[in-house]
């Protein structure tokens, strides 16, 4: 994308910290604006990786979501990318149901291509924005100055990640669906990968991961409560890949103010990450863009004026979204089965009413997964 | 003290961070359980200090906290070195009144000496107690790892301190009492010190600090809210001592868990700062360190079942004092001059009554402040 340059003639220096998703979108805000754009990733590049590292975000990309990306004349490329996903499919213990929906998914890392950028050069920088992530760096040198409010919270619920492989060079399953196991405090789902494969992951609290040791209580867990499961991953691979790492944890992570001075700014999940069981982490990631673009705008890109705004407008929407997301855990936690996504969905109509502007109402939960770089786009 | 010897023959060591109030009377906790104890401590020995550095706790010693000093036979020790103050002194804006209150004062340094101790040597030990404090280095550890919740909340509100010099070698107000002059959403406090000064500290919300510049500006404000206050800290001394140092922050901190495997846990302001109007910070730590003591004894030292019990047992205990305090704060802010203590007052014999074994009620509400070492002891 070709900087459009600013009023002043000389170009104001942006360090975007973090190739992903709010990263990568940030940089092409900031480059529309005409900054001079840096993004720094600490990764390889995805594009080059055989193996990509670091655990993936949560995606579902609402309407606003999607005009984020059209802003930057993104949403086309990245939409169009993707294995349309038209419902959910519920495994139940004994059958198969099927809810309409309507929906797409993508692989994640063509979402990342076009804009991640692998720089590791210090440069002097008019503006730091942090769009590092839920672990993020540059917020740890936020927690080194007073008066920063801060809170990280991790839920009971961890989660193991399984690939389901190709049956005669297809899919093991439906690819065109968004597969979901609910099974009262923990539930699997499994989303179709660009290889043909899926990526199954399984939520379970910890005290429940940790009771199963060897491998045959895998296959008896798996019997009991994923029968369909276990000749689609098939028994041997289950047994070994299931303790190939320890459950993963799910922080949220609150914070305020997101500014240092008229210095560096937090965005998406560094600011704020969610539990990913109400699927608005990157919407809210999003939003925190385009949100900063208007006031950059309202401002006149005047970055001591733009940036305590960002901070007063913001703050108080990103922590309803993450008590929010802590509290549809919690009542999903109480709740069984199918009652997961009823109660989700009167969630989200009440919402969108309350706040039309900037809860869209999403039919249905989803959390992605990425080994193979899968994901969900709904 | 005299390590009592432990059962193996063999001495277990134990290294306390931090040589203050909780570490030394920690040290003293396991000394006498015959671990063989090093303290370290980063500031230099406060016996031979000329200027103490850091800032002080605030310091409310109750029944509690007076069994756990008198436990390894520090009690008399401690409390025989205090000025007494026999009641809280209110200083109107229109005269002074005098509620009935029987109470004690002493010099913080005195509480430390005996115990505190310079040792920066590297050490191996079987147990590793975090006592150092709100902005605890050994915490940062526990940050790094996962699944550890965490939050850090300032307060709208920041200090000030003042000194109240001499008059004729003599204290310039009566110095057994405890001197408050509440103002609304402000306060200002003064406690006595060994040298004949007295230590003023002044309450007040960031932002109202912020409106005050010059030498002129304080002056103005001390003669609205405060004037019996100047001629006794003297108008130059006053104009100048109000900008020597920046408003200072309060912070309120949540953790969980408090232990490591077997290796490492948390005590004090390390694992629970709390902000200083419910004045129960320091009882909180002794009782951390209380409670360690009975669960040693309970599970025979055995630190892999001692640490877990430990955070099962104060975690819950330590976050109602927590969200207590803050509560109290948040309430006071909204309440007028003397109703402030009517309410405390109200609360703590709530609290009495629903939890006599581990809240005593205090009947005023202590800061206490730190240039010349200068605390209060109820």
């Amino acid at each position: 994308m070709e900087p459009t340059g600013n009023k002043s003639g000389k170009k104001k220096v942006v360090a975007v910290v973090g190739g992903g998703l709010g990263g990568a979108l940030n940089a092409c805000y900031f480059a529309k604006r005409g900054f001079q754009v840096q993004v720094f990733e600490s990764r390889e590049d995805i594009r080059a990786a055989k193996v990509v590292k670091g655990r993936s975000i949560n995606l579902a990309l609402s309407h606003r979501g999607r005009s984020a990306l059209k802003h930057v004349g993104m949403e086309e490329k990245v939409v169009s990318k993707g294995i349309p996903m038209h419902a959910r499919m519920i495994h139940s213990l004994k059958g198969n149901s099927l809810p309409s929906l309507m929906s797409n998914s993508l692989s994640e890392p063509l979402l990342h291509q076009g804009k991640a950028d692998g720089t590791k050069e210090h440069i002097e920088a008019d503006l730091i924005v942090g769009c590092d992530g839920a672990f993020s760096a540059v917020r740890k040198q936020f927690m080194r100055r007073s008066r920063f409010n801060y809170s990280q919270t991790y839920i009971p619920h961890g989660y193991k990640e399984l690939t389901m492989p190709p049956i005669d060079g297809d899919f093991a399953m439906k690819p065109n669906y968004l597969h979901i196991w609910p099974r009262n405090t923990f539930m699997m789902i499994a989303l179709p990968n660009l290889d043909f494969t899926f990526t199954c992951t399984l939520f379970m609290p910890f005290e429940e991961f940790e009771k199963i040791t060897t491998g045959d209580e895998v296959i008896s867990f798996f019997q009991t409560y994923f029968p369909d499961a276990i000749p689609l991953i098939g028994a041997e691979a289950l047994k070994r890949d299931y303790f190939r790492l320890p459950a993963q944890a799910m922080v949220s992570v609150k914070c305020s103010s997101y500014h240092i001075a008229d210095k560096c700014v937090l965005m998406g999940d560094a600011a704020h990450a969610i539990v990913p069981f109400y699927g608005q982490g990157m919407n809210a990631g999003f939003e925190d863009c385009i949100v900063f673009e208007e006031i950059m705008e309202q401002f006149n890109e005047n970055l001591s004026e733009v940036l305590p705004e960002y901070t007063r407008v913001r703050v108080p929407d990103d922590h309803a979204i993450a008590d929010l997301a802590m509290y549809n855990y919690v009542e999903m936690r109480a709740h069984v089965n199918s009652k997961w996504f009823l109660f989700r969905k009167y969630v989200d109509n009440f919402l969108h009413a309350l706040m039309p502007g900037s809860i869209i109402p999403l039919y249905t939960m989803v959390s992605a997964t990425k080994h193979h770089g899968s994901t969900c786009l709904l």
